[in-house]
């Protein structure tokens, strides 16, 4: 019997939400980030809404596919199963080698251009759980993952902006 | 002893015209893309110039980044090698999944803006190579390489451009 | 008395459609490009679907923010207030200057990677109220709008893409 | 008389550079940018290198067709001459408008990727001349300059990594 393929969203959403933990990513990591972010702007900013911005970004189709695919090859590569010269390239984190970053702004993308400030900071400060996954000597390889959690956050900072001004002109209306 | 790891350029661009070549694209038929694409617009352009073309967009390292990864990607889900539910939807190209568009438009980027309509266009109609690499009865998969190689083509139909009109104004000049 | 400056979104979304109207485009003319794009993949496709999906992708800031700014280019191009070599470019929507691409592009962005074929193909083709956009013999001048148009019917391809297999997957849940 | 259009390359790029000079912004202090966003990695980078680098990355078509669109936008700005709302949202570098980062991000995506991460901090924490730019009680009007002159400084950082690498591999050859 032949199994006709069709694409099942709640599969695609559920196992970008497990590999993300299996790779020792906390969702409340990355709301750290968001809080890091945009607590500046909204001092009353709370954990839980940073928390809820990034289960929303989490909910959008293409930024589950730029996880599992990103993630799949931090896999491979950990295992050794990339042909050279990709494999060297992806194990060191090759700095000219941008397709990483590439991946990540689609995910930027998704919330518009407000992320990219925001993506740019922290793949240059690293903070928090970027700075894990970005430690080299661990044996882990998160070469895409680093990049595209840093994706997550931003596009996460870029919601609560949206929301608060949301917010502030309901208030006004008022 | 250890051997430190650092980037051989060289080994990455004859690895990406390798690679292509094994996955059964001659660069004779990027140019032939590049030729429908333009020569409407350059009466007087020949499959050299176009196939220059291809060969400098190849030149890229960007370029042969993402054919690398892409061809990777391409060939490990031909062996089965990834998780589901990202194998599934890799194997029959789901139209929902576009990370390879993603990765096709850095390369579009390149050689700037005007390269994004011929990209679509080459996509949506699927000319030569393309319609063999786009075929799902051969039992080869190549649901990254086909974008990939469309945008390599668009990208060389920007470079056309850009050619044309510094040799336009060159001969004016004169 | 100092006025202070406070966005009001409302004021940004209604503004939109207000001047997409004065430069002569009908959400209709839109939603056709959309139903002319998807009908081969969903032959139930009506023309009221079409219609919804742009209101939704016209609903969405970036979307009014890019039109916004495409528009008043035009429009001050047709008055001839911007300065030379720009005013020339732009009057001759010249080949080689991208902008109008760049910011169409992140029109298609919010909806995800599937809607850069179909934005291609509409920028390629020209097909209904896009030709009569391009028509270079009105002494309107659309630079940008054409391709903002297209952008917005191609974003609504993609709505009509996700909304659909939604449908499908609910469909098949019962 | 008709006088038939074509473009002029030289004009153009000789404009850019003009526009970027009657604003108030010299390739020095750009150069400077990319002196504090690369010396770390380049201990020996030079200023001269880091002037060069600008110069390239102001050669290029794009780059030049952002500035002058981008600065253009801000003068009519400064003018008074946007209708409601869009006036409001400049003048006020409304932090929900994007359309000045979408520009800039076309200037980065010319070299390539890894200038995203520059741009990024660049934008976010200011330093030297975009500062002055950023600065909104002088009057003048900035909001797209300071994010064009960020993403020219972060692709004149991602042009160094990419010649410095290819001054290894030559070195290392010999």
């Amino acid at each position: 019997m032949v199994r006709t393929y069709s694409l099942d969203s709640k599969k695609v959403a559920s196992a970008a939400l497990e590999w993300l933990s299996a790779r020792g990513v906390q969702l409340e990591e990355i709301a750290e980030l968001v809080m890091q972010g945009q607590s500046e702007y909204y001092p009353n900013l709370s954990v839980e809404q940073c928390l809820e911005a990034v289960k929303r970004v989490l909910s959008k189709r293409e930024v589950q596919n730029a996880l599992l695919l990103g993630i799949q090859i931090d896999i491979l590569t950990e295992q050794g199963k990339l042909m050279p010269p990709l494999q060297e390239m992806l194990v060191h984190d090759e700095k000219l080698f941008g397709c990483d970053e590439i991946l990540a702004l689609s995910i930027v993308n998704v919330y518009g251009s407000i992320g990219f400030t925001n993506f740019g900071f922290f793949d240059k400060t690293k903070p928090g759980v970027l700075d894990r996954l970005n430690n080299k000597e661990s044996g882990e390889i998160h070469t895409f993952l680093d990049d595209l959690v840093g994706a997550v956050a931003a596009s996460a900072c870029s919601y609560i902006a949206h929301r608060k001004q949301a917010e502030a002109e309901a208030t006004m209306g008022v």
